[in-house]
């Protein structure tokens, strides 16, 4: 058995590692820390978890982590990035939830992030953990930085248009809507049922942290710099999340449905749906799952792409199982193979 | 008093039609017409409308209808247009909220609708019932055609950038997200909660019915063709639409803030938020308000506004009673100083 | 004009009250206290009163607030029975919307509120605020209790079974369901959309602070001790209680329907439906009103009453101004027409 | 490999069949059938199923589906009492979803349900399949009729106080709240999301078609004729049930949670929780399990048990396939290990 630790696992992602890792055979989940539940049972704290895991919250503890063949991090930003370096030192091999990683240029990190990064040497062998672009180096990589849930869906999206040159940079859009689960388990005002219930917003207008992510990713694909501009909207629902993303087309291309098919053929979580059908976020709620589809509306010369996850699963906690199981060489979907909740 | 009939009040615009003349201080509502339920009282098909209404459903009769100041459709498309000419003829002012006369060729009408228009000749005379465009007409007009929920939001977003020419017309993008009240009160299983819960999709990518009209309101006021890439989506409540607008600037603006505010300054039921504090849905809630802000992220060349209304009210029967108010000389605002229902 | 003050206007029922007043045709709010959102403009922190509201908040200041004809404390319990001593004092006429004063018992009160109470000498002055029992009271009252929202609608809907004698005192039960907005707009982890959305609880099964005034209410009207069992349960939804009461019959009773309409023949706010239809909240969103049904499952000999009321306006805010209306000698519906917001 | 039938899988009991039979390593599903959605791919009606089913529905054929190992009926009730009798004559064993053999009585069963029963000489062998009571009839049984998604919650909460004799058999309560999901995949105005969301409502006061089959289950288990009043209500949500249950205790109880922990003490799949944790239905979202509480408010004479489950899984689709693992001598949670989806 893999032996897994968990840093931070009070959150949404943590819970939703656990609930993930509970079905996966060759996996053991050996600890899992939170200083705020010392002592407390998983269970206790997330009761869909009672019957699964006896295991209890622990004080962080470095030697008992690097003792782990792989630690996750189901923290906000700025923990990993102290605690890495000591974890990698003693051989452990990291899958980081987390945005300390994603950037590989440290001061445009602190400019988004507002404070400096406390271990930018290691942003050069960090692997920006995106299977669909990144298996390779993943399979061999110490330290996996998973990208974010709106970068996923983005560049899901876009990577097809982009690795065939058949769009301008410089004009993308994306247009996206998360569930409220992707503001974390925190208790702020803002995300009260009472207050986003039956309503639907824009935020982060000015600037979201996932842009330079999304920006930096496409750009490495386009061979060339990207620029994006990028609109997140909070809508009244728990999971999901569902981009539509807006390119204009360099000439009139005969078969976008085919060059989208024929870019994700071989890939186990990308799924490009048939012709004429959306995706939308229910079915693949709970899945490890990225559901696609392209259009040109009017058969005029924007193309409109929609990609749809579930932002804890494909967009955070499943994959970095699937992260998981390429560094371990496991199959792929070791313990993703669920199928998404509908109704 | 002004009498007051409503053709089809059965469905949410037509409750939502009562509930708003309910307050309306010069208006009694002479006869609504329902041929499924008639005889059934309004307050018992809706019962929040018990004890303001013991008006009950009857067939519609041409005499009756054209006995009143004004007649409302709160119909499908389709039905106006069969009755209105014969009530314009007796000497009725009609507001019709149906898709019928909003779109002033008929030939593109009957593409988007699938039939052939039946009263094609008032096409030229329907005014376009958008108060912040059209005031002047409307006040004297016959027919006015209210405008679709998505355009209402859609328009008033874009006008003061193409009024003013500051954005190229052929690259304009609009993503609007819609509460499902906006499928009206019909029996689909698409519309189900236990199919729209907790999801979020986008639909009518390949071509909605509202395109040729926005197109049409966008083009009278830049003065030329415009080009509109549409994606409407639904959201998981029951009000509410949002429009994300995105737009190439021709050069870079001073002060984009200040020209809403100066382009909507008079308007009664525009509001341009302050700077940097985005719309959301709920705060219109029940309210015949468009919430507007405007932005231009990491201050490149694509400005975003956004626009939030509530379908019902300023998407439909609120524009309609404001409509109303605007043929008979009463204060705009009469029947309409609903606060928002929040939370 | 009549002068109206609040005091602690940030939470819901404050929000709730100013949009209810911003229709009042007498009232004018002169002031609204809170500490931590000194300056602020009440529309800025709620931005459905832009346009109604051009009031800022402002620190409590007891001559201030003793200078207008009404004071209403929307504050949490623990607030009002520190300040109205002084306010009585200087002449003012109090409603306040918290617990401080809805028990008589001084030692129940601070059992159940694990504080002393700070003045108890107004306990046997403070009228409990349900017009459909204390009317002629509340009219000369200085200081008005407002019930909580779940003991209105278990109260209202148990009096006409207590008030005829019909059944037993020590087996009524009601189990209960609320919106989360009764929870207040405040940071709690358990309020967020994430932790309530698609979810139903019971909760506060051991006891909640409802029970001792519900029992105390009902036990006046039955004019002997009532024992009830209360379960309150949470739903997700924003607004909205809906109360299913239970109680045994003493004798099999021939017109339950007859004696429920006759009980509230001329209540203004309290709805008896058509036998055989039950209350929805929705159709009682946004409205004074409370919808009340009653049945005999099975022609057996336990009575089922439904009660539905909008927990922020007959179970809160609304109510508050039926009592001040009452209190001025104002038609008490003043304000108040407001129709429920539906779909 | 375990051959599957399942008739008439286009319901919501038919998708959940179907997802949790994706991971149940034993079993192969050879046929599902639909008239009205003959040839149509599941996948293609149910995108969560992308990728795990290449399957299409088929036209009921008795031979193909009396090869099966097993057949499910995910009808309407009214479907398999028509066609098992010629499954069971040709070798079949069937688990039927449907209301059809619930009832042990025609003449009841036919009362309630308006039509004469079809088969009727089946009624004395079909077994009721709530294993909790019946499993060793269960794992013999050629027909075994799975309990109602209300049945379950009802039942397994008032199971231990019956089965020890310690409350009034003539007062019991019982208060349950259902998603909407429960009402099936059909195209009902009442089940839109812009008549159910954001409201809460009772249904079915005058009698409700469980309530029979309820009062049958306990007054076997009690051993003497048992009476409920039984209050379903909706709740805006989409999956799961809670049941708030109300009795009059005989006599003052010492322990009455360990007499529940002992009672379900072997039980996989009922899961008594610690005392003073309430359950919650996002708990066993997608989940085979029964989450139960109890308490007596206030130490008085009313016991108050909650029970919580899935509706389309321990409430229709999981219990199918314990059952269906009891009868072929599997695993009984085979199939059956999900972690609840939570958030």
């Amino acid at each position: 058995m893999v032996r897994v630790g968990i840093v931070g696992g009070t959150g949404y992602t943590g819970v939703e590692l656990l609930r993930l890792l509970a079905s996966h055979p060759q996996i053991e989940v050996a600890v899992i820390t939170s200083r705020g539940e010392r002592g407390q049972r998983v269970a206790d704290l997330f009761p869909n978890l009672r019957g699964h895991y006896d295991l209890a919250f622990s004080d962080p503890d470095t030697a008992v982590l690097a003792a782990c063949d792989i630690v996750f991090f189901a923290t906000p930003h700025n923990v990993a990035m102290q605690m890495v370096p000591e974890l990698l030192a003693a051989g452990a091999r990291v899958v980081d939830l987390s945005a300390d990683y994603r950037i590989r240029d440290a001061a445009l990190w602190a400019a988004w992030y507002g404070e400096e990064h406390r271990s930018p040497q290691l942003l050069a062998e960090a692997v920006y953990g995106l299977p669909e672009v990144n298996r390779a180096a993943i399979a061999t990589a110490r330290l996996v930085a998973c990208p974010g849930c709106y970068p996923t869906s983005v560049q899901l999206g876009f990577l097809p248009l982009l690795a065939n040159n058949l769009v301008d940079l410089d004009t993308l859009v994306a247009s996206s809507a998360s569930g409220v689960s992707g503001a974390g388990r925190q208790a702020k005002l803002d995300n009260l049922l009472s207050e986003t219930s039956g309503s639907f917003k824009a935020y982060g207008v000015g600037g979201h942290r996932h842009l330079p992510e999304i920006e930096q990713g496409l750009s490495v694909v386009a061979g060339s710099e990207v620029r994006l501009t990028f609109v997140p909207h909070l809508a009244p629902m728990v999971r999901g999340i569902h981009s539509t993303l807006f390119a204009r087309l360099r000439s009139a291309i005969g078969d976008l449905q085919g060059i989208f098919e024929e870019y994700y053929r071989d890939e186990p979580f990308v799924d490009v749906l048939p012709a004429g059908m959306w995706p939308q976020t229910r079915s693949v709620k709970g899945a490890n799952q990225c559901q696609i589809a392209v259009a040109v509306p009017q058969q005029r010369d924007t193309v409109v792409v929609m990609a749809a996850i579930d932002n804890l699963v494909k967009g955070a906690s499943g994959q970095a199982v699937q992260n998981m199981n390429i560094m371990l060489g496991l199959p792929e979907d070791a313990g993703l193979r669920q199928v998404g909740l509908l109704p």
